[in-house]
């Protein structure tokens, strides 16, 4: 028998540490919504539900999220999944480094680079274009302010255009603040995501 | 005469270091928008001129920002603005500090308020409940991760409630990305904010 | 088919980064240590094979370790990991995550400490008593000289008597040590862990 | 109407937190100096009626200062006053930024140089001289017992001659002094400075 | 014969790292100092000799050490000692370090005491006074800006009036900035301090 | 006379903070080691009155200790002990400082050196061959997990081989380990280092 470490709340714990009432009923359109990500993924992520207080609130992020994680993009969509890997794990975002770190195994059925970039990014073995991506990534999540027009030339070395720049910067951003509102709010990632592609 | 000093670009410099080529001609809606903006603001934000090139990026990101910080909630114009300037100082985002400093100045009519928020907002003599608010906006900037129940306890204790910590931690995460955005790809703010309501 | 992200070497690759010759021919009694760790944990961990050059170091080190982590100690074997992890979190050292977060998910039965651990112990619903347990680790390894009577205190407070913090500090000393150690050749996990007790 | 913020104390506040009688009357010297100060400058700065309260003290500091800021050297004093204000800025020194970005407004007729300075020098469009002189200050400020001989030699790439690299190590190390006093003792700025040479 | 090891140059040195010509022949008043120097201290200390190339300079310098470190004050000159070595161990100041280092051996006739400053204050046993004392001075040194009036009142608890905090605060500042000239133009300590009071 | 500054405990002192009862009478071979240290020392170290309590761990201690520092290696004795000290010196560790500092002057016979490994290495005059070991040692201490392959290149270019590149790494990393046991559990210093080689 394992030994007992008091973890986790039991099932049904709420998404966040706040207690909000909604501020309507449930739209048919988000209704839609979580049903289509029952669907597609298995389970409604938890950072939804914590948004659903607010449907102004929700559809201001899917839309955001969706565009930026979703849309066309030169960047593949396990890069933007690495990057927002590696910004959690500067800000040691348990959400986000289990939900996206899932995305990553996923994405490159490599269960191994998901790890990595969970556990510190430069000791896996990358492409000097990856390693740059995520460089530049890390030193905007540490020292934004120490961002220089020789960090973006490092970039456009490795073929990255302005276009992509602006997609690697936008995915580092959009991160440093799910990161911090997850932490503030003590956001619980499903528990499925522990398991997957594993 | 004074000593001359390289500074900025002349103007017409661009709004960020990236050459981006719009995705389109730009809408009618758009157009509208930016007319709305100079008409309100005498200005359009270069925010909005670098999001420009891609009308669903700039669309969800005015969704997002108009709600956060124009939309209901217990906290005024003021105080958001007020997080969202502490926040800049501790990434010391040259655009942000530089255009929600001047929205401080104006909405508080106390152009030292500004400075402060910008400078160090532990020097100014704050009430306890702005002083809760902005530590633990500062502490999601710092140390996102090492939050805990007893930080929002403590907003608690101020008398914000769950709805209003929420609103907090948002505005707190979001100039964290913006921040990190203007950084990554040099954003200038627009000139005429120095000498507003000075 | 997922994206092709370049990662790892292919197998077969060396334990470290160095080449080091062995200083002699393998003795029995290291042949039959590493078979039993065969027999025992299905693999030779690759610390074992790094250490193998010389066997005055290796045997110095395993002595070391199965006290440290195996002997007599009011510590249970799983809270001995739980600090071996989170200690390896803040030096953000791959192979002991990986080595050591297998053994959290395995002593616990519980996939998703051991994930907390790795990713941010503060997110966990710990114990108080092992809250005060990992803060003393985490206090050793980022700020040790400020280490004081009362940090002791704290320990003492949840219980623990003055034998158990001498192996509290013990443990999260040593993964000081193996975790720079791992770090500056680049040791590298066995590839098995990964897929362990998820 | 202005949201209302409890900011500042009323007029007539104390230059400092700390309270100390005067060893002994003031000085008709001292008293001319005032008033030779609030003839030139329109003001008394409030530095000057801190140290005030002991004639020695304030004797040590006004010729240490005036040396430093207003004598003989290479460096503009300009450049010493861009110098003070990026060290202020790492040091986030409340009184040191107004009075000190008042001067850079003043001298270089270019408000947004002051605003640079106080907010991120390195948003700014400098010389290559002027950035190698305030990267210098700001390693000083930051780490300085990491500059060694090819810090010196990056100023002396710059044109600066090794008596002029002691006046940017000087002014840079006086401010690191300053601003630590001011922040220790509260020191408050004049209220003059916020509109000056916007 | 012990290992050979590249360290000191040879005796004669230059006082700094820094070739500055004097601005004019060394007046009888400084000679005159110097003797008094070598006769009470059995040396000239070298940054002293820095100095020397301005006599303006020179004069501002020791006028305001002299005042601080051996004018009068509540604190003794030992408690000004204890504070400058603290302040130096933050800041790693070798010059500084080895000087005033020597100064507390001396004056406290207690060698351990010494470098219990150099190497970690916190590890000493010191009267709760002089804890509270010297946390105060390396919370202005590590920290200035996060210093409010609750650190004041710390003081105040311990006994120390206003005028007394004026005092600490102003060696903690002042070692802060020699420190850093120190540091930033390479000045050797003079080679007897090493010996003296051991 | 001098000040009164409470400094240490009297003589008699136990070595550590922590009360431990012995596990069982001190055997021949540990009260033999103990002698050949008072004699070959002239004190039998702290740290192994420390470990005492329990034979198994003295014992795992002293020979991992005494295989890496007094050990076959292409490091000399002394070299090993600056490592030890540097590393000590970022940790602030005032047991370790004062035993290897002590090392390092006897080894050196440059008192000096000795105090530029405790105070700031820096500021040492060394050859580029120990300045490269140094700077590898100091950031393993800092940042172990920032270390690639371009920093073991760093070594292997000033003539380390593979082999020596192991001790380095494999000192560096134990007196991590050490300066945290030894400030986790205020492990106190002979008092007799601190006069030693002076």
């Amino acid at each position: 028998m394992p030994d007992k470490i008091q973890n986790q709340a039991p099932d049904g714990e709420p998404a966040t540490a706040l207690k909000i009432a909604p501020s309507g009923p449930m739209s048919d359109e988000t209704r839609g919504y979580f049903a289509k990500c029952e669907e597609k993924l298995g389970l409604i992520p938890n950072v939804l539900k914590a948004y659903a207080f607010d449907e102004t609130k929700l559809r201001a992020f899917t839309d955001f999220y969706n565009d930026l994680m979703l849309g066309d993009s030169a960047l593949s969509k396990l890069e933007r999944e690495m990057i927002a890997v590696v910004v959690s794990s500067i800000n040691k975002c348990y959400y986000c480094l289990t939900a996206h770190g899932a995305a990553v195994r996923q994405l490159s059925s490599d269960p191994a680079l998901g790890e990595l970039m969970v556990m510190n990014y430069k000791a896996a073995h990358l492409s000097e274009r990856h390693r740059a991506m995520l460089d530049f990534a890390a030193k905007m999540t540490k020292a934004s302010s120490d961002i220089e027009e020789e960090d973006r030339e490092a970039l456009r070395k490795q073929g990255f255009d302005d276009r992509t720049i602006w997609d690697i910067a936008a995915v580092a951003s959009f991160f440093n603040m799910t990161n911090r509102m997850a932490s503030a709010i003590d956001m619980r990632p499903n528990a499925e995501y522990h398991a997957m592609a594993r």
